[in-house]
């Protein structure tokens, strides 16, 4: 019952998934804070990992009860560390199907992510914008992976709650919504505006800012307005106080 | 002219000041990226290093020309890797004198943190609230340390700008200043709210909340309204949206 082989196949399976590539040919992504994995439960995980500890501990009989015995498995201490991503694992891990949306929304107001790269950042984001109820988050298709283990715990549990799309710059512009750059030179100050239905704000590269096709593209453009002498603010920083502002 | 050597002094007095209490002694921090080094140009190091590749390739010379040369120590690349925090270092680093202050206000906003324990937390808030032009930041005595590399890198160079003071709590309530705690019970919503002169917000500790010592010592209490289906904001978050708004 508890698995204490590397060459047991579901422990070289569940390593593999860390990895993107296996990841994606799965589509199934990872969840380890107990939390997240509670607030989830409206979203039945594919699989459950316990470490041989917490299973003998029953830390987690609240969320495995009901859990479908056959998708449970336990792995001794050391093998859970190898399949984990975490630096202190909890002993818990949930497996679930990717959240693909498509994008058939003809109203709301979005934050549109050109090629954010930072997991943290994405993940950051995505916790504010389901905390201050916007209707959602478009990405890019060179974002940063929103499955990677860094994006989901960053998100706390919001990975579930909120829409979360993915969408070309090109389709982006042929929706017909009211895109609205952000950009430190002529602009309007995010203080002087006030958002409407079918708003969508681009957020940019955390280094390059928003792509010259979106800066040509979109109908205006907004500011957070900072210091001279401040070069900028933090990514996730600035996209949530633009939520809070589109949520007013 | 060149350290090549463990057994040098200055490789042990530099490799010795990573740590805080060797650190506190000498009251020298350090600051590592190139661009706020620059950006601090106000404030005189008491020492430049350099990297041996950074040297040869001449890639501060802007930072270093004109400083005394007797306070530049050049290392071997594998010598001032041990000297650095940073992950890739960059090839420099500068030693500041500690910039403490001492609370002599009788106006302005300020936020005071109690007991913030996070790093990349006390960093971000403090390149936010130098950002937004608050008037300055109060440490409560157990806040983490303001001089931590991990806080220095995450204030970019506001940590030079930016007034920043430390105080007990008694002593903040001795201020006679207008005490603002942030709970999400029975208090008014900071959109309602419009921060004047001598207001000091109070952030909680990352995973206890204000202290209730501030909380029945503070005159009122406010909230940034979100979901009830999410927990809370990340701190730095929810430190810049309140910055942000006492600085409408």
């Amino acid at each position: 019952m508890i698995i204490t082989s590397k060459n047991n196949e579901a422990f070289k399976y569940f390593k593999k998934l860390k990895n993107k590539k296996y990841r994606e040919e799965d589509r199934l992504f990872m969840v380890e804070k107990s939390v997240a994995i509670e607030e989830a439960k409206d979203y039945k995980p594919e699989y459950i990992l316990l470490s041989e500890t917490s299973y003998n501990e029953k830390k987690f009989e609240d969320i495995i009860s009901g859990f479908d015995e056959d998708r449970i498995y336990i792995f001794q201490d050391n093998l859970f560390k190898k399949i984990s991503d975490a630096v202190s694992p909890q002993g818990i891990i949930g497996y679930y199907k990717y959240l693909d949306r498509d994008f058939d929304r003809d109203s709301g107001k979005y934050l549109y992510l050109d090629d954010v790269r930072e997991p943290g950042n994405l993940g950051g984001m995505i916790r504010s914008a389901d905390a201050f109820g916007l209707d959602g988050i478009i990405l890019s298709l060179n974002c940063c992976d929103l499955y990677n283990p860094k994006t989901v715990r960053a998100s706390m549990s919001s990975i579930f709650r909120l829409p979360i799309y993915k969408m070309s710059r090109e389709k982006l512009v042929s929706l017909g919504f009211n895109l609205i750059s952000t950009s430190i030179n002529r602009s309007l100050s995010i203080r002087d505006y006030n958002f409407k239905d079918r708003d969508i704000v681009i957020i940019g590269n955390e280094a390059k800012g928003v792509s010259d096709f979106l800066m040509e593209n979109s109908n205006m453009s907004i500011n957070i307005p900072i210091s001279s002498k401040v070069d900028s603010l933090n990514a996730n920083v600035a996209a949530s106080i633009i939520i809070y502002e589109m949520t007013k």
